[in-house]
């Protein structure tokens, strides 16, 4: 049997303090990368349904960095720089800005699954099993979950 | 016994795939932030002894980035993003442009041990035991020696 995600699947690496998360869209990799890079489309989907993100600095390129705060809740910030941006994989890191001196090193790429699908991978690399384990624990499905549902509505509506 | 590190120590963590590097100098925390990142002082250090450094460019603050080529052998590249820059800390990533894919994600702190000395910590992050231990064969601890030397020579002549 062939493995779909048309819900995205968050997994603990076994060996290393990282995250996986895989997800199937009805998407070229093209509007995939799209989706992470521009900063309007982007700020349309990131994050749990009732809560809004404002772009405070947005630089999608090698050795560009980004920001982008919460509203809608009480408001929080999250930043970091982007290490790698191509088409096929992009190479970030990540801060909340709620406990500065975390950092993870994510990384997204796009497989293009034919037929018009492709398969986003993402992981997100943390420097221990307890901060990665406290990522998990924090409720992050409801963001990855609502945004990539967001996602799906654009492409539906062809605004991606 | 208090433990001291006239030679850099490099470990590997037990754990995570993390390289552990302790050195101890007879600077101030000031001193060897500005080694870490003023470019034309860092230039002057980084690397094997018989290996010189060009910056081709570097911005050391939170979002910036960095890159220099090496000269003296074949010539070859490292560039990255600086995630975090403050006195305290610097957190950056880090990849050898020979193997693009491969991404660490370094931490440099200096930790203050009074009358005029100071111990550097620095982590480097991978996503996988193998690619951490392929850097602990590299022959890495040369340029790790070679480099702290180096500012050694430059502390001892007045020049950082």
């Amino acid at each position: 049997m062939t493995t779909t995600y048309a819900q995205a699947r968050i997994e603990a690496d076994e060996k290393v303090p990282m995250i996986h998360i895989h997800r199937d869209f009805r998407a070229t990799p093209a509007q995939l990368f799209r989706a992470h890079t521009d900063p309007e489309v982007f700020a349309r989907w990131v994050g749990p349904a009732d809560v809004g993100a404002v772009i405070d600095y947005w630089d999608a390129r090698d050795g560009g960095s980004w920001r982008y705060t919460t509203a809608g809740r009480v408001g929080t910030a999250f930043r970091g720089c982007f290490h790698t941006v191509t088409e096929e994989r992009i190479v970030q890191t990540f801060t909340w800005e709620g406990m500065p001196e975390g950092v993870a090193l994510e990384t997204v790429t796009f497989e293009d699954l034919g037929d018009g699908r492709t398969r986003l991978h993402a992981t997100s690399l943390c420097d221990s099993f307890e901060a990665r384990d406290g990522w998990l624990a924090s409720g992050m499905e409801t963001g990855v979950d609502d945004g990539y549902a967001a996602i799906d509505r654009m492409l539906e509506a062809g605004e991606l």
